[in-house]
């Protein structure tokens, strides 16, 4: 497939989509930034993304097939499923083995918090959430049934939805407070959280 | 103390605050919109509040102070730190015990995310948050170094972080998605990270 011009706006434009998003949170997100951030005219943003809703729906979109290549890659087949779902959680929290590069590149997690917070108030938005969502509690509960074959769906379904806290408080905290949800501290909660997850039935 | 109208002014406006926060997210919350909700003109929010961080501001003192007189009632002597604890963070995701009215109030977390999603790009917003965090965590980590005195101040606190992220993670998801995250599972979740918090050292 050819590389068009089309294709290189569209990656300044998403790239520029996000830099604004993690920067400025949602009420700072408008065409008129995104357009400032990327160089262009908000009429080459417009013709792109036909409202703030899509520029929003582009980042959640961003974060959902990066984080989704990243678990098909771990699950190749090379580890065992307790393997897998522990570097994919500590993946979402920005926290796993190699990862001490002694920054905290939150973007991701501030992006995600933004994405959030407008949904509040718009249901597409809300409804795209819950998809995303959705996809990563299958994914674990999927996880944890391979682990322990011995637990019913409902069971894992369960677990999943606690990791799936986890995983959310600790990047919604670490957005306003890295300092104290560090990646130390993320990491260590993540274990917790899966020990439990992956705790033989009582 | 005589309640003044400016009293009476003050309590309007705080309502209205809170209802258009819960209701529209944080991108909703104007000056102007608060004055339509409390039927009052604009000049009149100003008086009381200077500008939308303030407004915010006010929100989440509310939501501290609310849950700070819930907490001191709770720890009036007649119950163990563990039964505190657990009630508390209960109360903390809406799933206390004879809460099961049917209906799921959130909005306490739908404010609670506009004020994170708001401190993003505030960092007077942001402080306060972390204060209020800290005082959260604080009492959770007291609570755990009375229930088991073996453990050191560190580890108290360390479990405090992961309750708080477990706690976080409910209100934040449960926002989007009140169904998946309803009642019965943030009450299972809070009571399995309790589990995991309350531990007796491995």
């Amino acid at each position: 497939m050819t590389r068009t011009r089309d294709d290189d706006r569209r990656e300044r434009l998403s790239a520029a989509t996000w830099t604004v998003l993690a920067r400025d949170g949602v009420s700072g997100l408008t065409l008129r930034a995104v357009a400032a951030e990327a160089g262009c005219t908000t009429g080459l943003v417009l013709h792109a993304f036909a409202d703030k809703r899509a520029l929003l729906l582009h980042a959640r979109e961003l974060l959902h097939s990066r984080g989704t290549s990243h678990a098909d890659a771990l699950d190749d087949g090379t580890r065992g499923p307790a393997d897998v779902l522990r570097l994919f959680l500590l993946r979402s929290v920005d926290a796993g083995p190699g990862e001490d590069d002694g920054t905290d590149r939150n973007e991701d997690a501030r992006v995600w918090l933004g994405f959030l917070a407008a949904s509040l108030s718009d249901p597409v938005l809300a409804e795209r959430h819950r998809q995303g969502n959705h996809a990563f509690l299958g994914r674990c509960a999927a996880l944890i049934g391979r682990a322990l074959p011995e637990l019913g769906e409902r069971e894992c379904e369960e677990r999943a939805l606690a990791l799936s806290a986890t995983v959310e408080g600790l990047n919604t905290l670490s957005t306003a407070d890295p300092d104290r949800y560090d990646r130390r501290v993320r990491r260590s909660a993540v274990d917790g959280a899966i020990r439990t997850a992956l705790a033989p039935r009582p």
